[in-house]
């Protein structure tokens, strides 16, 4: 977590080149979790906001109100889409190499607008269906309106890099004797018991698509 | 998590005003989750970097290698540092509705780097001490050599927003009597058992600034 210093890289997977990158580790970690983080240059100022993305083999997309002032201006401009997940605290002997467990990938590319109206309604089916198979069937379809209030933004996966440090702590050898608990505290997403809306009619099961969810 | 659209907003509490933003909510956000992501313009193009946080008063702190690209360039230059903590999927009767719950802060600012020497090693111990107390006095100081490989930067808390979304999905009122399950389902970040390292001597028992630790 750019806690990363010279002697952690024997721990650190990392690919970055461009159009040549580990995609089965940038597609595992973008399928494994679906928060990121996309980075705009607005006003050349940046604008990190979370959102939610899902892929569609080469391409990542999101989506978001299409009032929004970054998903507006973000059309044909560079953006940076970051997906981390924190894996745990890495506790070393000494301060300096202490760090983080966690799998990351960036990617750089030019947003595009999703503009074709079946085009938009297949993506956001791919959205809901990806992490909830079986609950689009189960819903109305999205209105005109609603879809016009829906700006959907994709990028390529061309150009980014992935990271991974996993294990314990790489201290100093000089450090090795030092009276300090070293190792690992893991960390990872829960998902908690589903809860009902208030007034959800009790004939309406938890459906498949709820249970044994999991997020990381 | 950008999946907010118009009668959602009741459920969002949103503070963004210059210099006049609800405090105690951007600090207790900032305060629960360590991780960070901080978007940079590097030769015009944003770039987002995963990286851990930490809080002093009215600003607020991230460090990393020296030989970071992100970090030599930002010094001076306008930056966003965002903190989401992802609380939860709602699940609405309808595609449009479904929403996340969940805490942001997003601050933006100009980076500073700390140079002076005793001010950076007052800067690492807080960022240490605030998330494991009492576990500064048991390691050896930071080598010279090791404060140059690390810099720090900051930006004062000053502009930004925060934003919290609770509760459960906001339906459509010709929606509620729809067959499907609706409702949240909880999200949190879970601490597991601490793994010491292999080889860690026996008698080096679990610290308390790891028992009972939270996050998010």
């Amino acid at each position: 977590m750019n806690m990363l210093h010279k002697t952690d890289k024997s721990r650190v997977k990392r690919t970055h080149e461009r159009g040549n990158f580990d995609r089965d580790v940038v597609n595992s970690i973008l399928d494994a979790m679906p928060l990121a983080h996309v980075g705009y240059t607005v006003n050349g100022e940046p604008l990190v906001t979370p959102t939610f993305q899902w892929r569609e083999g080469n391409h990542v997309y999101w989506h978001g109100s299409s009032a929004s002032r970054a998903l507006r201006s973000a059309e044909g401009t560079s953006v940076c889409l970051t997906v981390s997940i924190l894996d745990g605290f890495v506790m070393a002997r000494s301060a300096f190499h202490h760090s983080a467990n966690y799998r990351s990938v960036m990617l750089f590319g030019e947003a595009f607008k999703v503009e074709d109206p079946v085009e938009k309604i297949g993506k956001l089916n791919t959205f809901v269906e990806s992490f909830f198979p079986g609950r689009l069937a189960m819903m109305r379809p999205n209105s005109t309106k609603e879809m016009k209030a829906t700006t959907i933004l994709g990028m390529e996966i061309l150009e980014g890099s992935a990271k991974i440090r996993t294990g314990g702590p790489v201290d100093d050898e000089e450090d090795m004797d030092a009276k300090v608990w070293a190792g690992v505290v893991p960390i990872c997403l829960s998902v908690g018991e589903p809860e009902p809306d208030t007034g959800l009619s009790t004939d309406i099961p938890l459906p498949d698509h709820l249970k044994n969810l999991q997020i990381g």
